[in-house]
């Protein structure tokens, strides 16, 4: 139960913080006008939220915030299968319990007039860049794979102890200044979902996507790192 | 009193640095045409002043600089109640200093036509986004408890030694880029009080809500992570 | 062949994420109203290819993902001239291969016409800023000097433990943050190939320098670093 | 010897990085339209010179690069008076040799129509914000002063290890964020000598208080962190 209540509020801060920065801040006071942080501050934003909090709960559930990366971590051999359902849940719970937040926020702005994409993924007409939904697919697939492949190497007794939380929480930074414009970012299911439910463009349509690239990614990046380190 | 010198030069140095950053520098030269540091340079300003200050002085006070950690850290077992009342002296003070020395050099200015809202924290009319004071209580109380509950994570003894200061000054720098839209981003009752002495915008008759929502966040994020934890 | 692999995979990250940054999100949406990553975004993306990868696999391969760094470890006699081919050939697949997938995911662009400079280096009507070939060649030899100098310095027994990567990330999102102006940044023979290939502009007429140049700064500056430590 | 070359290098780098950004990449490609780095990236590459030569040849020389540091850390009890002078000489010499690589970059700009101000410190009208003497005098002195209270305090033996060179290049850039618009920060006679040695501005005339101001400071915050130890 304190892996789940971790998990929950790791993710939690992870959408709080991510999405919320891109809601709030990212074009200041308006987008033609901005001294707001744009998508490096967003950027920073979301690795900065794994960062914090993979050092905070790492030692309790190990900081995954991301059903990606348990499903990654479980193709690596690192985690049992009997426990990802429990994780899984826990952080979709954190991410829709962060979006509620993020919306009661929101709403109390002078001048709200609905919360529109609410910093959802989308491919199409629904990605920032008007990206096909190929591209959104080799994206969100090559991101995630990278990702867990990074969190295998990093977080292995190779590697120099304590460090792994920078490194991780710097790989999802660097992953959004690459593809913000591509799909508004996912690379993580639980984040995708918390905030299609507040929508109000149709992002729910396009979840599917958001669920199924970044788990085939990561499990692929995690049996990647395998290969390369030729571990059984 | 070693102790109460570091908080006092700490909290001058977050005030001095973070206020200081935003005053000076997030617009330069102008508004409308900004090669300035922004939201994203403020945020990193007000973390930077934690993480030096938290390796510079951390062996000496604890590297508080801020009473909703003072008040946080007591109600998670990690401080005494009898040293409140000299620290958030001693924070109080620091601020006022630094934003007096702010104010010196800001008076230097070619065209000089008074300080304006000097950094200083708000809601509704004075929220820099126009949030009303109700988005400003959930922001400040949540991002003040998630503040503790990574410090009281970071800090414990199963985090790996030495990197406290860079996962809480860079929680700080996150909790500015979501943040500073809303209510400027206090998370700090010393800060807050610090500049509104100087403000011309009226800031004083909100600063009640700048010392409650921090303290009561702090201590409820100080207490989750004992529950997460299961400590006593 | 476990080394070849993780280069690949190193110098893949490398290009996908540098390039894949500055093409896709440094101006976005678009170069007159930006509130893209800009090319401080495009300095942090570089860098942290190499931070994350780095820590990933540097205990498999060292980590270099650039032929001037193999040429210049090897003058610095840290790196077996043997092995040069090997390195240098998968580190110029894995950019192509990058350069390749940038290419698939930008054609789903709703307005693709085209990769234009796809974030290759040039100097004269090639440079960004219009710089002339010595001013390229004097940036490029001695920004890959410093860079050969630091990895020698941060590696050495003397140096913090477990730093190295944050140092040399570093490093290369300074060297970015200066010089992106001059020759678009390359210190990186394989990085300037894998984009060349694709460039509509004429990149892979001046790819020479960008070959010579890093590799000859890259050796001086691991010589340098010698001749400093009073090494022989 | 090879402490003075150390300094040499170090001080060279720290100022064609710093100074260098600024002048090539803070507004590009125009000051009305620029995606260029910013004082953000500015900011963040003159601490990235520190924390990765800091990291470098810190172990040979301690890594000073700056006159201020070397006499801030002799009132501190932690340098030779004796070997002031060598240090001093070397770090000037370095930077002036980077403002004149840098002059040669400059110098084969398409437009080159002479260098302004070339990053060069200043006062009333040469402050980039037309700050007075005396708002220069007052922001000199205090970051000097604190910056060399982080350093005696990250360098102390209660700090922990290997963690100094992040702190004192971070502080750095904080510095940068805080005061570029008031002396386009100094904090470092060196910096200042170099490239006022070919400004066009009468950068001369006013760089004394680049020396007085700094080295004042320094002592000052050096002794001050004794004071708060309780050191004698």
């Amino acid at each position: 139960m304190n892996k789940l209540l971790a998990e929950f509020i790791g993710t939690f801060w992870l959408v709080l913080g991510g999405c919320g920065s891109a809601v709030l801040a990212a074009a200041f006071p308006d987008a033609t006008n901005s001294i707001g942080i744009g998508l490096t501050g967003v950027s920073f934003a979301f690795g900065l939220t794994v960062l914090t909090m993979a050092y905070t709960v790492g030692p309790i559930s190990g900081g995954h915030f991301n059903p990606a990366v348990t499903f990654g971590l479980w193709a690596g051999g690192r985690f049992e299968a009997k426990d990802i359902a429990g994780y899984v849940t826990a952080q979709v719970l954190g991410a829709i319990v962060a979006a509620a937040v993020l919306f009661m926020i929101v709403y109390g702005k002078a001048d709200f007039k609905g919360v529109g994409g609410f910093a959802s993924n989308g491919y199409g007409e629904l990605s920032p860049g008007h990206f096909s939904m190929m591209s959104a697919l080799i994206t969100e697939v090559i991101m995630t794979a990278i990702f867990l492949f990074i969190i295998m190497g990093v977080t292995h007794k190779d590697a120099p102890a304590g460090f792994a939380p920078i490194a991780i929480g710097l790989a999802l930074t660097l992953i959004h200044l690459i593809s913000i414009p591509v799909t508004n970012t996912s690379v993580n299911p639980a984040r995708s979902t918390g905030v299609a439910l507040f929508a109000q463009t149709g992002a729910m349509s396009q979840l599917w996507l958001f669920w199924v690239a970044p788990i085939v990614g990561g499990i692929i990046g995690a049996l990647l790192f395998r290969v390369v380190k030729s571990e059984k």
